[in-house]
């Protein structure tokens, strides 16, 4: 096999603070409103690709952390057909006989996160992501590749770009408008800080696919509402987009307040339009509600938003803080959630200095502590978009073209 | 003390299938929403309230469950003042002397609920109900009613009446036209029936009345949002009035199905809407959300809607069945939610048939049972609306206007 024809590429996970939920065209994942999220750095949550062609390949094939998966899957069939045609676009444009070659090749893709799967961690968001700038770079294809990756799963055309990221919902037919944007890069806002509070890893009873097809299908405050004759898709059309002015001026003036609280009021009607399904959808346990309640009497304590929460299709938090905060912040989770591992297994990723909590803070917050409801907490921030790993040690396929043994 | 100068009444609990959410007068209690209850019989859930005047009180007193209360309270001062005031009308346009002399007595007021109070379990309803009844009886106040309970607590005006009852908003803004009206008597539909899973006697994180408040000032899906340059009382104005006609009509053609899923419709989007306000405010908790999914489960396994679930401001399912269902779904409960105490004390109210569950029905439901999750049940119909207790031995208060001692 020609080593030339293999590429690894890594790419990030995004956590949104103004939420995608409904489809207006399920098969080009076209949404009815804009989001915004901030991708996280790859040091801590990533997605490898591997994606290797050869004129030996018989047919495409991948596997997904270690297993074989149905390539046929619409999804994967959607990026890979929309590559293809780009680089034959490509190809015919320059007259390149030699791409036309590789176009005419299957493919092998390899895949692994080094974060557990579906448990409201956006993996599909950093696996689509992955793999369209992993085949884009295989098959020479340049320039815009979110509208790509959107069709995959339609957060991950925001981890196609690094620090702050929104996806304009666009308005044409052919989705051809509905593309991600970098609002800021990951340097913009050096001290913010993100932690993951991974609730539990078990798999999520609703997967987001089959509850967004729901929600939009019959919850009233998400849908277009005929009762009075009128037309209202409510919170996509009369409260997101001023969400979305507000929350790109809060980004670029890095004022935390209104980042904060923007952030929880708009998970907050994410959930609401959840519950607000027939038969209603339940991301939020008993965990959850108790960050969210520790969160708002912390801040009340101090009478500022210092923290805000934001929760996907799952029970786990991600917080959003200042560098400053996090300390004591992480000293407040391991109090109200006392964990059964130790600090070290307990605090993942950038290091957490210890520090006391006081007694006044502990009354203040005044919840009842819920052992092993947190099992344990990534330290993360901002960080940059997909990279290419120029390593080829990296690869996840072998020569033969196959997952390497080591797997 | 003149022994006609004490009256007795007892006036029933109500539950709301089209809920009451948001005012917009708070002094008044006007709703931003007409809404739709069904009154509960008093055989098992009421409120007994004696009333006495006299002019040897030297002030107006009252005693709720045993305990002295502050009479100051403004929804107790507008009640006593607005049929004081009705009195004096009466009695002018009469000519009544004798009238006038009692007008001038104070009252001591004496109230018992057969229920815990502040559970969820509209205690206030109940409550201002009876005490607007028996103080219309001591004072020979006739005619509408509503207006003056719902100046107590707002859903106290549906106590008014039994059956079913519905609670117009009104558009006058000293809200004469905010009134209760029945849609059925209680003998319209006797097949119906109530069960009330309580899930803890616990009080109330967050009082419905601050946390109603709350919601007006913050739930985008609830409040007059601006964003778009609409005036947007989403629920209130988009949604309510629709449902409103359907649920009338499913009560009067007595369509079980129609009936149950307008009722968990509009419960789900009641709490979506509190979880839409900011800080979010959450009623439902595990047990909450383990009853929804035995409902929704139940209900697929025979392909046909045959119970409803509602919430109110606290954890406690209301379950709406027709009589047919209630030994099958009575014994999921006691699967699914195994208790401490034997049957006699877990059913509480109308006697309930033990049946075999199937093994089919206990593996399509397929939930992992959650040990002492309810405490009781309590199964009942609907009901008649304010009675009075002619015994003269049931009164609460002594010949000394002051509370019995047995209580």
């Amino acid at each position: 096999m020609d080593k030339s024809n293999t590429v690894t590429c890594t790419a990030p996970v995004n956590i949104a603070v103004i939420k995608y939920w409904g489809k207006r065209d399920e098969e080009l994942i076209l949404p009815i409103n804009s989001s915004l999220s901030v991708t996280l750095h790859q040091d801590q949550l990533k997605t490898t690709t591997t994606v290797a062609t050869s004129r030996s390949f018989q047919e495409d094939r991948i596997w997904l952390n270690g297993k074989e998966e149905d390539i046929t899957h619409p999804r994967l069939q959607s990026c890979l057909r929309e590559i293809r045609r780009l680089a034959r676009k490509r190809s015919n444009d320059r007259d390149l006989a030699l791409d036309s070659t590789c176009l005419s090749h299957k493919v092998h893709i390899c895949s692994v996160n080094n974060f557990p799967t579906a448990a409201g961690l956006a993996s599909s968001a950093a696996g689509f992501a992955c793999l369209v700038y992993t085949l884009a770079r295989v098959f020479g294809v340049e320039g815009e590749l979110s509208a790509i990756a959107r069709q995959g799963s339609g957060s991950a055309c925001r981890s196609m770009y690094g620090g702050f990221v929104q996806w304009i919902m666009g308005q044409k037919d052919d989705g051809k408008d509905s593309l991600a944007q970098q609002v800021e890069p990951e340097t913009h806002w050096p001290e913010l800080r993100v932690l993951v509070l991974v609730a539990s890893a078990e798999r999520k009873p609703v997967g987001s696919t089959s509850g967004m097809q729901t929600s939009v299908q019959t919850s009233c405050l998400l849908k277009r509402v005929y009762v009075t004759g009128l037309c209202v898709q409510h919170r996509a059309e009369s409260v997101v987009p001023g969400r979305m002015a507000e929350m790109i001026e809060a980004v670029q003036r890095k004022d935390f307040a209104a980042f904060a609280e923007l952030t929880m009021k708009d998970s907050n009607q994410f959930h609401a339009t959840c519950l607000d399904t027939y038969p209603p959808i339940f991301y939020l346990n008993s965990v959850s509600q108790q960050v969210i309640n520790l969160v708002h009497r912390y801040n009340r304590h101090y009478g500022e938003t210092r923290l805000a929460y934001t929760f996907d299709a799952g029970p786990n938090a991600v917080i959003y803080t200042l560098q400053q905060h996090v300390p004591e912040f992480v000293q407040a989770v391991e109090h109200f959630f006392p964990p059964e591992t130790n600090r070290g297994q307990f605090i993942k990723g950038l290091p957490v200095n210890r520090v006391a909590l006081s007694e006044e803070l502990k009354q203040a917050i005044g919840l009842e502590p819920m052992p092993k409801g947190i099992s344990y907490i990534i330290s993360t921030k901002a960080g940059p978009g997909p990279r290419v790993v120029e390593d080829p040690t990296q690869h996840l396929l072998g020569s033969d073209g196959l997952p390497k043994k080591i797997m």
